[in-house]
């Protein structure tokens, strides 16, 4: 199946900058797919530091329970990752799946297996024929290099219909901090983690719990405020190497002044991010900005956001371009969050549509319609409570979602 | 928009049987939609008692606040019900058109405001012409009579593409006892409230109290165990009505064993009303009974199945009959509820899929690509973890939710 293009794909996809101590490599291993790359290595120089952020599914998958454990060391030196294959419920052999990567992996690597990270993404419940990966490992670290970053993208995606990438630099104490990062989409997406896989890497020099503590409200307003299908995979993970190559003055702690330029480039790298995973969510044909405020607190706007963004009644209607308010009136009522009917307003497009519990008087739906005709689709919420205020991103429900779904193993 | 009947429609539409003490009318008021029914007038003989379950909704309507303050008296003496325009989010001329309705009704079956109830099912946000309704109702008071359900379920349908009709004979202390209900769907169908709308009557003599204690564990069992689209409306409103009539020993409590029948018969008519209400599900092609044991409550149980029955990564799979149960294992994941990945077992269609954690070995995937080609499909998951069971309701999602939410209102 060749699915086109997502009309709401970024125009360039930008190759990343290179992270001094990142090395890459791709390779078409044939796990599942065939004629395309399918596995990435990414190797880290000695001193790396690793954060991360894990789907908190009840079934998660034996490679995220890897990645959870080397969490707690906080150290890395490999990531391999493939696609066409999660090895989710796959019980002992996949649990030994990722063992075998994991032992070659740290053989190529010249490091400890609590150093390895390991992600795959694909089809549940198919054994992962392992030895196509580990069989390919010491070619792939002989050819590893810097410049790989687009291709490490295409390596991991499944049905996404670009590869997701993203840059950008900034500083820390007045030297020159470099951040690149990919991220793969596109259906079971939702919050708890969001995306299925990311990987962010910085030459900043930062301990494992400076920066976790800067990636988990990041993740949230990113990764955790996305949503497709409110479907949440098994593999979600999202990490953060940070190889310590750049000579800026030493930081200990996340609340350090001097990090508040490379925290903002963090938050904006991972957001662009997760704005590129809704941008490819499967069959979308509109971007959809969902403002809450006025709500009892930051998570209940979040939730409430998440019950718009979620509804497939309010997604069905962007689809065909309804402005069809009501629905979003319904899905703020089903929230479980505390909402007052009479003073809940609605804004579309930027255009008043409702307001104190009713349309507003000689409500004209001409401009809110041309609006809705739009890729790129706002709504506005103030559900009257208190001060609670979040945004979240989803994208519109259509026939093409059905396509890729209804078949997507044939 | 005219759509198909359901593939998944009963045969035949059953008509209800009269029941002793209520009449019916109905009549095309051109409310919204033209040559055709859409307001029911339900005139009751004084004595009824009065049960009911309506929305969880943070914005439900003004008329189900009508119906919620109706319910603490626990007497009722007319019904009315409109299609085609909800009156819900319609500020304070909703209250009033709401009032409007129930000082006619009152007059025409010359009773108290606090007797009547009213409900309005369709669009949201739109001013209902209430005028409308009231101008006729006393012609439709002149014309009611005790053999109009079909009718009346007619007039009460929106995207309904049949009537729901349910009838059961049973007894109480040896007298007999007859119950007659309808319902409608078809989208907006999830839990707390399940149905947008159902009303059943019987004729037995029951204190408000026994009433309400019999509807909600019996709702719970049925409407709030079905879900379309995951999507709660804001109207929906379950009414149980009961005149009085049948000439049976007097029961003063829910526990009286002499209830046991009864109890039984109300089970099943409403679940036979909420089985509809699925069967007519938007778009649907395949009914899906989801079976959830080894949780740790019912609750829990419940809970999951609800997951795996919103899920629209499953419920794409299914319109695909697609055997893919990685994405059961994915919802029953994220349902927030305690799961054993490795004690996780799914059979479809009777046939095991898998158990302890992955695939049966040998697994042979042609009985059951054969099963999930029908028309009924069913799932069964033991998460592995305790006692709780629970049975939930769906379809699936396909190309015709799409066709039909895209476009609702033009």
């Amino acid at each position: 199946m060749t699915t086109p293009v997502s009309p709401l794909a970024p125009a360039v996809i930008i190759e990343p900058t290179p992270i001094p101590g990142v090395r890459l490599a791709t390779r078409a291993c044939g796990v599942r797919y065939q004629q395309r790359t399918d596995v990435l290595l990414a190797l880290f120089d000695p001193g790396t530091t690793v954060a991360g952020v894990l789907t908190q599914s009840a079934t998660r998958s034996a490679p995220v329970e890897r990645c959870a454990s080397g969490l707690r060391g906080g150290s890395a030196r490999a990531l391999v990752v493939n696609s066409g294959n999660a090895n989710a419920f796959t019980g002992l052999r996949g649990v030994s799946s990722v063992e075998n990567i994991t032992v070659a992996a740290a053989a190529v690597a010249g490091c400890e297996p609590e150093e390895v990270f390991v992600s795959s993404t694909g089809t549940i419940g198919e054994f992962l024929p392992d030895e196509r990966i580990t069989g390919p490992l010491p070619d792939m670290a002989a050819d590893a290099r810097p410049d790989a970053w687009g291709a490490a993208a295409r390596a991991i995606m499944t049905t996404d219909t670009y590869p997701k990438t993203a840059t950008a630099e900034t500083e820390i104490g007045g030297v020159p901090v470099r951040l690149s990062g990919i991220a793969k989409g596109s259906g079971m997406i939702a919050p708890d983690m969001a995306t299925m896989l990311a990987y962010v890497a910085t030459d900043a020099a930062l301990p494992a719990a400076v920066l976790d503590a800067l990636l988990r409200p990041a993740a949230d307003a990113s990764f955790n405020s996305i949503t497709v299908d409110g479907d949440t995979s098994t593999s979600d993970t999202l990490l953060l190497f940070a190889t310590g190559k750049a000579a800026h003055p030493a930081v200990t702690s996340a609340d350090d002044p001097a990090l508040a330029p490379f925290r903002a480039a963090l938050n904006g790298l991972l957001l662009d991010l997760a704005h590129q995973v809704v941008r490819d969510g499967e069959g979308a044909t509109r971007f959809v900005e969902i403002r809450v405020c006025g709500a009892e607190t930051a998570r209940a706007a979040r939730r409430i956001g998440l019950a718009i963004g979620n509804s497939p009644l309010v997604k069905t209607a962007i689809a065909g371009a309804d402005a069809n308010w009501g629905r979003i009136v319904m899905a703020v009522g089903k929230a479980g969050e505390k909402a007052d009917r009479d003073r809940l307003a609605i804004r579309i497009g930027g255009f008043q549509v409702c307001e104190a519990g009713l349309a507003v008087p000689g409500y004209d739906e001409t401009p809110v319609a041309a609006h809705m005709k739009g890729r790129e689709i706002l709504i506005e919420v103030d559900v009257g409570i208190g001060g609670g205020a979040a945004t979240v991103w989803t994208c519109d429900l259509t026939h093409g979602y059905i396509d890729i779904n209804a078949d997507y193993r044939s």
